[in-house]
């Protein structure tokens, strides 16, 4: 599918705000792509798609993670969780990307997962650091994507985890073994910049 | 078994420095205790005793994760974590401690367990707040522990969280179930002090 086709799918889900910020993530996931080897065409479609769910209902999303056997722990953590997995789901059903490597980055990009490929972090990282985000410690980030993807996507893991005790919210527990594997992978390369 | 006696025992097995520590935590303990309604007798045995296998050789304590069938998961997170859950065992072994209140709060002081009792709150936060402690946020914590126990403990969990992140240290998924389990516990309570 080209990039125009997926634009125009995309737009018809989305509100003007959170196509502007899909526009990001995309111009973000394909400087990720060339500056970490990733494939080109696989982070644009991944990032179009990627919140392709997030305007669904709240019963449509919990539906589709109870039919399709997702896990049940989900649903116990508000609702922000559930488009990334259930827009994978919906992405493949209805727009007919079949590409698990895709599927996969739009499934876990809210979380992170254990043993995320790259083109994972690229679609996770693009989420956090495109131009329209303003969190706090957000530049950190973006200088550390300059160079190395697994600090990045640990530092964007850190500052959520932050804003998310800070506002005395739960925790996904995905989220800190997604830290904790990134931590172990970064060790294991013995890259020492930053860790 | 009385004050003197357990103290005597645990003398031999600490540090000055960290038979100082206990004894700061017994004190507190048993200010909590008073505070947030628990046996004071409780309190200050699993208080003197929590920190019995602080010095035993990592071999050892790795040794009995495997023979009692505890979490193996306890062995990838570092050596920090063993001295806890090994401590309740050897405690019971050593000096006879029956009593499961205390060998839980024993075994759970470092990380926290879902779903803790009075007095394993009290154990782990004494041990956070005791007066020789100078963490950066402690005093917060202290605060806090003079109205409500688990809102203390909560930012107790949130300060550990935030300082092993700091440092690029893994953190043991049963922290944030802890932390979890104390914020789910805090809202069905509609306690509204501070969350």
């Amino acid at each position: 599918m080209d990039r125009e086709r997926a634009l125009k799918i995309v737009k018809e889900h989305l509100t003007e705000h959170r196509y502007i910020h899909t526009l990001g993530v995309m111009e973000t996931a394909l400087e990720l792509a060339d500056r970490f080897g990733a494939d080109r065409h696989k982070a644009e479609l991944a990032a179009i798609f990627h919140d392709y769910a997030k305007f669904r209902s709240k019963d449509e999303m919990r539906e589709v993670v109870k039919q399709q056997g997702m896990p049940e722990s989900l649903l116990h953590y508000g609702t922000e969780l559930l488009h990334a997995p259930v827009g994978a789901f919906l992405v493949k059903q209805e727009a007919g990307i079949e590409d698990h490597e895709i599927l996969e980055a739009i499934a876990s990009h809210t979380t992170g997962r254990v043993g995320m490929g790259t083109l994972e972090k690229i679609i996770f990282l693009a989420d956090y650091i495109e131009p329209g985000r303003k969190f706090p410690g957000v530049d950190q980030v973006r200088l550390l994507a300059e160079e190395n993807l697994e600090l990045a996507c640990i530092q964007a893991l850190k500052n959520t985890v932050g804003f998310l005790m800070k506002q005395n919210q739960l925790i996904y527990p995905e989220t800190i073994y997604t830290y904790n594997s990134l931590l172990a992978e970064v060790k294991n390369k013995n890259v020492n910049g930053g860790i």
